[in-house]
């Protein structure tokens, strides 16, 4: 078994290279260059810890580990022209580089050679390995899909569960795969895989919460972002949505008048509301649920405790952070 | 064995009805969408009688003809949108139906989709099968790139050779590949599943030299669409490419003059120019030799001649059409 830092390393050392062909360069050069700019590589990670839970380590885990992070990568490419984001961690993004068409394709070869991958991991367990990947590739999409449709709704018309779903979709089912494509190539029966899945889904869903969080009431000096930078755009956030269901008429309203006249002092304003509505605790101790989900399906799997060690950690570090 | 009319009818079959869930409906439907505007279903049919040339029809190459259709259609609803495309079988595209953002997802989840298909077939073929639909794959995006490349250039500064590498990438691979699953799914030899592909390849070929040449030779009357529309556009074909190569240095700055002025008998006064060159004689005379080239193909596969009739005839129907 292997620490985070370990088997990071070990992903690097046979990811770090180019992954396309030379030609055509206008073409493979934009699929590149995004792998290029960074990323902690978490969801190959978690292929590889949710296979050494089982067993030692295979490297079809490497396999897959490569093929989900051409996916999140290829997500990143489309979703950054979907939103029309210039900077994607502090570089310029895949379309703002090149143009939208290569963005698109760079981003289309990429989901493709995902496949060329998976299509190499053992014969006896092909088939479940890429309908695991393809059920979450296919729900990251429709997550998308309601992230754009909430988009253009009114914050009280967006249902709480509606948002969690969403969350749950866009960001957690990809880490939640990683860990279960990762128990299959160890061995972990089809109830453990369940287990390993739901934990993945949980630390995900609390993690996004922590974010939320952060953005509101964490230390702008250490998570290094515009303080209150979601209430300035009225993001539908966690918390925004929580506060809009339970604070009372008078809240409610001011909130709304914040959000439509965006003064000088808007995030103190809706920072205090947020308080006078005990969001912030609400909001932690949210976290707190989903965190305690996750280890209870942590705690479901039958395999000794010391083998739980490194993700039990991963999940620890991962939402205990301050920035 | 099978006509055109009857594999296509089987096809349509098993393939016409929704293939996607129903939420988000604005992301699935949208996918659903471009299948509903029709199409020939010409690379399934050509899976089915890749497979008929060897064996009896499986169900195998009714799902490698779904992943295939599907592809192609992701290709279609991508190509669109870099092209600003307003209209595909006189219907609105799907990014002018609904807009850019859904038709990239709306492509997306199609791509995907093309894999539990090509998951679902015989588990001693699958490897084989998943490494030629994505040889394929990823060589339409490279042609895609390559046209798009081409598209910025002067005409004089592409070069034949590379035209016809991009066109059948951009055309012709898909077809081929096609025919190569249905031979390896009807038990084919490597050596016999080559020949089908260079058949498949060369009608491909074959087949878009015709589509310029009627563009510009044929009857306006009777393919219903503006006589001389290339031309017009001053799109790079393989006449003009032709042209720019082949005529003599006063036609050529005539050619150039045309292109830069578009005077009103432009249409007209290009046309005399290529029949001055002789370049209707020759663009007949290179797609039948491309033709040619595919019979031989066909003829060399080891099994009876009656067996190959289906596609010889295809290939007849396909290059002898008149609009």
């Amino acid at each position: 078994m292997h620490s985070f830092k370990e088997l990071s390393a070990k992903f690097e050392q046979q990811f770090n290279h180019r992954q396309f062909p030379a030609q055509p360069a206008n073409l493979y050069d934009a699929s590149q260059y995004i792998l290029g700019i960074g990323g902690k590589r978490i969801r190959p990670v978690l292929a590889m810890m949710g296979n050494e839970l089982f067993d030692t380590l295979h490297d079809d885990s490497l396999l897959v580990g490569t093929a989900i992070e051409l996916f999140h990568n290829f997500t990143l490419i489309h979703d950054d022209i979907m939103d029309k984001a210039p900077l994607r961690r502090g570089m310029p993004t895949v379309h703002t580089k090149y143009n939208d068409a290569t963005a698109i394709m760079a981003g289309d070869v990429m989901l493709i050679r995902c496949y060329d991958f998976l299509n190499k991991v053992q014969p006896h367990i092909k088939t479940k390995i890429i309908n695991v990947f393809n059920k979450a590739a296919s729900e990251v999409c429709e997550g998308q899909q309601y992230d754009m449709d909430m988009e253009v709704m009114k914050p009280e018309d967006v249902q709480y569960n509606d948002y969690v779903n969403m969350i749950g979709l866009k960001t957690s089912v990809l880490l939640a795969a990683a860990l279960q494509m990762g128990a299959i190539i160890g061995g972990g029966s089809e109830g453990n895989q369940q287990h390993l899945y739901n934990f993945g889904k949980n630390v995900g869903i609390a993690f996004q919460m922590q974010d939320d969080y952060l953005d509101a009431f964490g230390d702008p000096d250490k998570h290094g972002k515009q303080a209150g930078g979601d209430i300035l755009i009225n993001k539908k956030t966690f918390l925004l949505l929580k506060a809009l269901d339970t604070c009372n008429p008078g809240q409610k309203e001011e909130l709304h008048h914040l959000m439509d006249t965006n003064p000088a002092d808007k995030v103190a304003q809706v920072l205090r509301i947020f308080k006078e509505c005990k969001i912030d605790v609400w909001s932690e101790e949210e976290k707190e649920s989903y965190k305690q989900k996750a280890i209870k399906s942590l705690e479901e799997i039958a395999v000794v405790s010391a083998r739980k060690k490194p993700l039990l950690e991963l999940a620890d570090f991962l939402l205990t952070r301050q920035h």
